[in-house]
């Protein structure tokens, strides 16, 4: 585990630049739609995109079934092992619905009705509307704080380091961007994208030995088929832009000596 | 972990029905581009279908980064807890691709040049286009079966209760369906789907005391927005196809009893 308040630079930093620690997170998609493949999930890629964005390294995504004790042993052992914990699915009224009462066992807690919640709900529906099943919804694990729902008002909430979201692509979208200022990133990780009609089999050996000589940038290689053509993408990733302009350049190097034009690549 | 040869029949089975035993999966999608945001996985939600299909339960998926350590352990945790385990991603010529490697340090075995993907590989290019890099698509772990790849060529591989396939979604699900006769699945998970213009709220508590009469049926609960109104969709899962026009009956009747009309939904 990497701790957010460990100052540690990364490998390849001289020693006097003062780095923000790497801060990691994990994604546990909890639902059984998803593993049936009735619904196809949405929310990984999302979250995915704000992390890089916001410099959390999203180091690992589960998906799990509506099973309490598996969502109780996924939550701790995610949340010992990452800085944040973000979940997705099982938060609304009905019997599925199970991840509140989960997350407060794995926390070894009580689930209580909580105040500002019931608020919400209170300002949502009438009296005779609000029976048991949308109470429900304002039942989260004590010491729990609330996340805002400026969707369909029924909220999430955080306790420890685990971010508690809703399924529906658009909720869990807006639960997760109110949360922006509430999360400390590390230095932002930039990419730079090239690509070329060359297929990976031909670009694997330079671009390896790339890769050799840059320890802290990450070279991915994707291939692709456009125009009738094979070719591949070539994504850098950092947080270091001197070195990642650098490593670029030799890759654009790689791909002339190939016999090939490099291309900035628009998809990246 | 359900043992694939155990006939143990399902909780509420009478005790006379023989059964197929329950058999289990995982999906282990290998890629730091999936966590990064750049790509979006397309692989769960089609082997979630399959797996439904062929009558194998997927109950877990994992996204995990291109780091040897995290995918030896990962594959020796799920194939130790599930029937079957598949993976995507990393069996490329790139020095990102470290899947095959990962999955022999997993088995304890050495790798291997398979000289069966040594002739796929001799007859796709010419000699001197045969590099080492295209060549490292041939290593697989000591042990290993071939996986046909009908779309282009560089096979996937076998080895014990693990399936090594291609990231890209194409050769993937080529993959996965050229293993149908390979796999042995248990009774088909059948569905039947109901929705109606009631918000969850509202069906909740009817919905609960209908699951609590069928605990081999798994009913599942979806909000929906739909032509300006709010709905939920509700689905029942299960291999008792009695069972399930049964509970199907109920759910069909508490709409009624709430007064809506239940629709069969069409996205199910």
């Amino acid at each position: 585990m990497d701790d957010v308040n460990d100052a540690t630079s990364n490998s390849g930093t001289p020693p006097d630049t003062a780095k923000p620690a790497t801060v990691t997170a994990c994604m546990i998609i909890i639902g059984n739609e998803i593993l049936s493949g009735r619904t196809k999930d949405k929310n990984l890629g999302f979250v995915a995109e704000r992390m890089s964005e916001w410099g959390i390294r999203l180091m690992e995504a589960r998906v799990i079934p509506d099973i309490e004790a598996t969502i109780v042993e996924t939550v701790n052992e995610c949340r010992a092992q990452y800085d944040y914990v973000f979940t997705s699915g099982g938060i609304g009224p009905t019997h599925d619905d199970i991840t509140a009462a989960a997350v407060a066992k794995a926390f070894g807690v009580k689930i209580h009705r909580h105040p500002d919640a019931l608020k919400i709900m209170q300002r949502q529906h009438k009296p005779e509307d609000l029976n048991e099943a949308r109470l429900k919804m304002t039942d989260v694990p004590e010491g729990a704080t609330l996340i805002d729902n400026p969707v369909s008002g029924a909220p999430g909430f955080q306790i420890g380091n685990v971010f508690v979201m809703a399924g529906v692509p658009m909720i869990m979208q807006a639960m997760l961007e109110g949360l922006r200022h509430k999360l400390v990133g590390g230095a932002p990780v930039l990419s730079r994208s090239v690509r070329a009609f060359l297929p990976e089999g031909v670009v694997a050996e330079g671009l390896g030995a790339i890769q050799a000589r840059y320890d802290e940038i990450d070279i991915g290689s994707y291939p692709f088929f456009r125009k009738g053509r094979f070719g591949t993408s070539l994504v850098l990733r950092g947080t270091d832009e001197a070195a990642l302009d650098e490593a670029r350049g030799e890759v654009e190097a790689l791909i002339r000596t190939l016999g090939e034009t490099p291309v900035e690549d628009p998809d990246d």
